[in-house]
């Protein structure tokens, strides 16, 4: 079955500048696929500082553990990033290790830079062996091929079920100085907090310590990349990577601006992969306001975002706005059923435990017809809100997962 | 669209023995469904003992509040259960409190008994108005109606999406008396802990204290309703109402062979819900044991049986083990990558955290072929265990749910 694009694609993958101390390649190791690339490798020059968040999965790949282990630490030698599609080297044991250092060894041999500094991430089928051997005989094919404009290659290469490659991108002027941002990101089912079966590299010319750049991703992928939920389901492998070069010169440590510019990248890259969920026809967006506090707004919001029910009635284009109560009942969040409003768009369904006087079910129907759709609940018990997006769950979905493997 | 009957349909409805203290009577009051009984009347005889469980959902209906209000009460006066399908009664404010309060005083006085000992339940359409004066106006029906063996066309009244009616029986002799046991329960979607979408009724001739019964019901329910989860939806009124009218003479209080019947009814009950699920093609059971205690196995064991990934790999009959990592890995329960061992009914697929050598995919295939499948994880750490049942994530699903109000 050939995938068609999702109906919720950008139009076109953007034009990503080229990031200054940043090179690509991609090429076809057949891991697991044919006929494609499956592998990339994205190479920073000496003074890049690399921040990372991961999966909190029990069950996180030896890739994952191993770039957890790495991303603490400093050093201005450069740094590697190579990525594979096709197989997670997720719980392949001892394998699984095996092919880490085998990748990373290599890799690091091939550019003079230290194993410390050589991360790697693998998406796929998990469980299987990976034939690492196939990556690393292409890193010949991969360094000649090394490209400051090869980014949008790279995003490909990383693609698994996804049905559109996602790339996003802004500049800001920090001290007079342009600062470029270009990220990719893959991601498609296997999507929940925290991180989904995610993948997201994103490259910045701008000059930062550390630690700053550490705390900007940290925080920024709070209210991006752990807001968004496909299917509850979350992968053994999410990893975001975001490495300045400091090639622009410009130092954006403390700048609002710049930390503004990549949180958007990071929203952008997230909704994408939303966008691309697993037979999606609709985008939601969750907004939960007037709960005791922002960790019971974010339960509430993902207990919506995640119901089987509400996301089937939104495939449906069914304003069952009952499901979103009954949602909002099991969330275990503190709720009183008597303050509960809910709204679809700007359009009031429920206010103070139920239907409003003036319902019109002709209007909630007109407004579920659109494919971006706006889910609001209004506790009204305190000042606590939460933003989540996600997608409605239709046949396409069972048809992906119902026989992936095979 | 006629919803077939599942495949994991019991071959029939039971032959229920009749319950000494107890009648039934159903009505087809329209309160939405045209062509079909949706009301059901249980009376009980002075000296009857009511136990019950009660969905935790924070907007649970009126109905469910009203019943936590009057189960703790003693008395020998009788009691009577009134039960609606077609509308919820939920998220209906004052006008779901005044539907309640209507009913229950109806019957009340039809039956000359105290108010605080009708029990009523409401399952079907959350948020719109509940017509209840149709039910109120078939009483006098219900009561020329009233039958000691009408207990199957109870079953068949209350059901909403289920495509077959459920009931359970069991009989225990005690002091050398027969007691018997007679249970019937509708559910099929928005099925999840705690409670389901479900509404369960079991009626008894044994002679036990209210408080013994419901100890005994708190503890069975924690083992049978409470391990079962169709779509991880919580429904807001989900009600199991125990009756012992004590027409048997015998006293079953602390009787081990009472306690394991009454289990028995309340689990096949329990399982013939999973078994109607919406869309269920497979019945599956997930056992998990070594955890670090009963809770995180708990926790497990409803990580895989609410991931649509595992229920739509099961849908598949895709012996993908790797989402059953995945899924254990995201449950937020202590576990060890490496000590993990996995199986699909007696068949290994992994242990020590990767796939086992003589791994067969084609054994593991043919194995998922089947109608009621195991999946089963050793965690390796400690005696914690739990069983929890649920079924596989299909077309079917979304046929019905992404189009059940219109």
């Amino acid at each position: 079955m050939a995938p068609k694009v999702s109906p919720l694609a950008p139009a076109a993958f953007p034009d990503l500048p080229v990031i200054g101390g940043v090179r690509f390649a991609s090429a076809a190791a057949g891991v697991r696929y044919r006929g494609r690339d499956d592998v990339m490798l994205a190479v920073l020059d000496p003074g890049t500082v690399m921040a990372g968040v991961f999966t909190r999965s029990a069950t996180r790949s030896a890739a994952v553990l191993d770039c957890q282990d790495k991303i603490g630490g400093d050093g201005d030698q450069g740094a590697a990033i190579v990525v594979n599609s096709g197989n997670a080297n997720t719980f392949t044991g001892r394998l699984g290790r095996e092919a880490v250092e085998g990748v990373t060894t290599a890799v690091a041999g091939a550019l003079a830079l230290p194993q410390a500094r050589v991360f790697t991430s693998s998406t796929g089928v998990i469980g299987e062996p990976m034939p690492w051997e196939r990556i690393t005989a292409q890193l010949g094919h991969l360094m000649a091929g090394l490209d400051a404009g090869g980014i949008a290659g790279a995003a490909r290469a990383i693609m698994t079920t996804d049905t559109f490659p996602k790339g996003a991108t802004a500049t800001v002027t920090v001290a007079g100085r342009e600062v470029r941002i270009a990220g990719i990101a893959k991601g498609s089912g296997m999507i929940a907090p925290d991180m989904a079966t995610m993948l997201v590299y994103i490259f910045t010319d701008a000059r930062i310590t550390r630690a700053a750049l550490q705390a900007l991703v940290t925080e920024a992928a709070g209210r991006t990349f752990n807001c968004i939920t496909v299917d509850s389901d979350t992968s053994t492998s999410d990893t975001v990577l975001v490495a300045a070069t400091g090639a622009s010169g410009a130092d954006v440590t403390g700048d609002a601006g710049f930390a503004a510019a990549l949180e958007g990248v990071m929203r952008d890259l997230a909704l994408q992969v939303v966008r691309d969920g697993e037979g999606a026809t609709k985008l939601i967006e969750v907004q939960v306001e007037g709960a005791g506090d922002d960790a019971d707004a974010r339960r509430v919001a993902l207990s919506i975002a995640n119901s089987p029910l509400v996301k089937t009635a939104v495939a449906g284009e069914d304003a069952n706005w009952g499901r979103v109560v009954m949602a909002v009942g099991k969330s275990g969040a503190r709720a009183d059923r008597d303050l509960l409003a809910i709204r679809f768009g700007d359009i009031w369904l429920a206010r103070d435990g139920q239907r409003v006087a003036d319902y019109s079910e002709d209007a909630a129907s007109a407004y579920m017809k659109g494919q971006e759709l706006v889910i609001g609940v209004d506790l009204g018990l305190g000042t606590g809100r939460a933003v989540v997006w996600t997608c409605d769950l239709t046949h396409g979905y069972i048809d992906i997962n119902a026989d992936y493997r095979s």
